[in-house]
């Protein structure tokens, strides 16, 4: 049936906001005074910006003042070499307008959902951490680029740089009344101070998954099963993406092969972790200031150039730890039907320091981004906290590299805002009956855009476009003294008078 | 049918983790040493704790830096004085452990479906802003409590006290590019630093919904309208909480007639907000410093204790913006089906600054709690961070009272981990069987607890029963090699034998 719209329908209403409205256009030049509190040790730089820059003034009577000391009375004092702030957010921060929150809603419904599947519970802590939490070897990346700062009350405090220390931390508070092992996994805002601008992020989302009382490699496999799951769920394969495995132990077992003493272990593994992002002599350097002698050095580097479990059982003997590991996990990767994704590859050490065992990392095949997620068995994390061990492994999962593949691979999905119904009255007077229709349709379920405003109907039109609405329910005079509306199905362009109590 | 469990299911399994992990208990008072690079300007203090106490130390050879400027060559420095910290999460903060995060979730996931069949399109903005953008008129409690500090790149920022500031910063940066109205809403952790332990946390979540960009009061009729629609989603009634509604016009209206500057406007309001909170006297001075003769502050108290509308245009006439948009919002009110739930109090001015039309308030009837929710019109405040202004109404409901509520009230959801299967083996060889059985089930959507070492059966029916699972799924040996799992449903401790590619 085609469309025919009621004639009285179609008259524009013209409103005496709609004038006011579209002049209230946004300048970004705009301009006002500002006047700050001055601060000794406070110095105002501009936040780099791309083009437009924008100033936050004062007028002269607004008495403006840092929130250090504020209170009602005192006065304020002017600071003179004010300078624009930005409408950006901070340097290298985001904001999420719509249609960026829904494809981080997406993604993080993807990981619910997945962590869910495994029997996973979710937790979360706070984004603000004593630095102390934080204090760990040096060397490590997330380390140095830590956000760190004093606070008001002189604690020093720092915005996480990753969740697996306040995981640990709360796992020794909870003590015996959780029953191991736990399922835990988390999805939250992770900080990292960098001084240099590489257009990288000083913030980003991070997935994890851990398993707390688990000493089998079982534990392992079930978390790169997980990740494999959300993988396929967003429609990638075997052929774009793969998992590079190794065991830390393999490290160790080199190492103690060369009576390099225990405790350099973790150092080890951070500059080992920097092969190929920083100079070879200097890699060889930090490794000697690690008590390696050459000899070792070099037996080191040619084990962590094997790319088969043959290889590394030629070079180590069948008998450690580290290859039984492995090959533990690449049988189970058969049963569960993976083994397509792995590959082993000893040069994979992963640059936190409190990994123990198997390490891993997810990466494109096209070889072109960062690693996608990485994990592996921190078995002794939680006596550096203070509390007794417990065997546990996880994985960290960013925002960033996984869009970026996406996006790469045609990919994103689409994810336009969608409202059921767009819901409007003809007439001013019926503002309030427009109301009543929008909230009999809500508590049926249904989503609703009111229109607000007296507005002409080809803006209504537009509008119910642009939300995607299915229906457009029109409120007019005629039909609402007989106790109904004007119900318009958009795709078809059917039109049809329903009885209010009787919309669905 | 009764359970008959097949007798070779009974069999115990001892294994070898099982005696490691029971005995890798949790000790709270576990310690080790401590080194800290020296701060100059940095003095530790032990976070207050309740009862136990955990220090994080370091072993002699672990060299441990801040982060400031750590790097991998250069040696620790030994800081003398170190103390304990705590494994509680930092003062004024919360962990969420799964049964916090469940309800976290819960209310979450209610914010996000009213506001959904509302039309709203969720945003987000950081967690941590310029702290420019909270410098607005002194006295506000919200300003004064500014989480606030110097990064180490010597700018100063703020963890974000509220939402609104940011979101305007939003419109202003998009400017054209987005068609009006917008209606956003937000659900992010805001922060605030009290020097004094109140027993008042230092962060909450706060949801938001904004409509930018209409200027009628049809507007805050419909947050309103949102507000009560989530309000009986979980259980609350008119009985239960209602709305006190007042308009800043109507304290505009005064001060005009007493000739009192525009510019201590906000300064006014928020000198009003605290009646009740300090002592009158002060009260009184603060409006005289305000530029406000004894006469008019003693007509501005009687105005603010006003109750009734009729008596209000007794006071102001009816000709004022004040009466017009109050009378509008009550009317809307009635055709929403809502008035019960609203009433006219002259004395609720909120506590920001920028609000200058209408402001509402959710209380508890009985009084008990601080306000659940508050909002209203703030017309005015993109031009003080230099954009054009927009018409702009908007609440924050936060996290807290209204757990509180619900508590009180007894209507605080049961909410308790569930999921749908637990899959173990009966022998260490069939571990990988688990997974391929854990796999196909998770594969059509269910969710699985696989048991990742080998238990007495007597601990599996344990966990079965803490995580509320459905069914046990045992793969056993005569099973198994008939290519079936021994399926148990958990309520009715039915069991059956299911070839494995039927199950569902």
């Amino acid at each position: 049936m085609p469309a025919i719209l009621n004639p009285s329908l179609l008259i524009l209403h013209h409103h005496h906001h709609h004038a006011r409205l579209s002049t209230a256009v946004l300048s970004l030049r705009h301009r006002l005074n500002f006047s700050l509190f001055s601060h000794s040790r406070t110095s105002f730089r501009a936040y780099s910006t791309s083009s437009s820059s924008l100033s936050i003034e004062s007028s002269a009577n607004q008495k403006v003042r840092t929130g250090r000391s504020g209170s009602v009375s005192s006065p304020p004092v002017e600071y003179d070499n004010a300078e624009k702030i930005d409408v950006n957010p901070p340097k290298g921060t985001r904001d999420f307008p719509p249609e960026d929150m829904r494809l981080r809603n997406w993604l993080f419904q993807n990981f619910r959902e997945v962590s869910k599947q495994f029997g996973f519970e979710e937790v979360d802590f706070p984004v603000l951490e004593s630095e102390a939490l934080y204090i760990r070897k040096a060397g490590e990346e997330i380390r140095d680029q830590l956000y760190c700062f004093e606070d008001r009350g002189n604690r020093r405090v720092a915005l996480r740089p990753e969740l697996t220390p306040s995981l640990a931390r709360l796992v020794i508070q909870k003590g015996k009344s959780v029953s191991l092992p736990l399922k835990w996994f988390a999805i939250g805002q992770c900080w990292r101070y960098e001084r240099m601008t590489r257009g990288r992020r000083r913030e980003h989302y991070q997935w994890n998954m851990d398993i707390i009382g688990v000493p089998d490699v079982t534990a392992e496999a079930e978390l790169i099963s997980s990740i494999i799951t959300f993988f396929k769920r967003i429609g990638l394969t075997a052929s774009d993406v793969g998992f590079k495995i190794s065991s830390r132990k393999v490290l160790q077992e080199v190492l103690r092969c060369y009576s390099v003493p225990e405790n350099m272990f973790g150092r080890v593994c951070i500059i080992i972790d920097k092969i190929g992002k920083i100079p070879m002599d200097d890699i060889r350097k930090d490794l000697q200031s690690a008590d390696m002698s050459d000899v070792a050095i070099e037996e080191l580097l040619q084990v962590l150039s094997l790319k088969s479990l043959a290889k590394l059982e030629e070079k180590l003997g069948a008998s450690g730890e580290a290859l039984s590991d492995l090959k533990q996990l690449f049988s189970l990767a058969e049963k569960y039907g993976y083994s397509e994704w792995l590959q082993f590859d000893a040069s994979i050490v992963r640059g936190l320091a409190y990994y123990t065992g198997i390490v891993f990392e997810g990466f494109d095949r096209e070889g072109k981004l960062r690693a996608i997620c990485g994990g592996g068995r921190y078995d002794r994390l939680l006596s550096t906290f203070g509390g007794d061990d417990l065997p546990a492994c996880g994985f960290g999962f960013g925002d960033a590299v996984i869009v970026e593949l996406l996006k790469e691979r045609g990919l994103l999905p689409e994810l336009n805002l969608q409202v059921e119904n767009i819901v409007c009255s003809l007439d001013q007077e019926l503002q309030g009956a427009a109301s009543a229709v929008a909230t009999i349709l809500r508590e049926k379920g249904q989503s609703v855009d009111l229109v607000l405003e007296n507005k002409p109907l080809k803006w209504v039109f537009k509008r119910a476009a642009r939300i995607n609405a299915r229906r457009l329910i029109l409120v007019g005079n005629a039909e609402w003294q007989k106790g109904m509306v004007n119900v318009k199905t958009l795709s078809t362009g059917e039109q049809l008078e329903i009885k209010v109590n009787e919309l669905e």
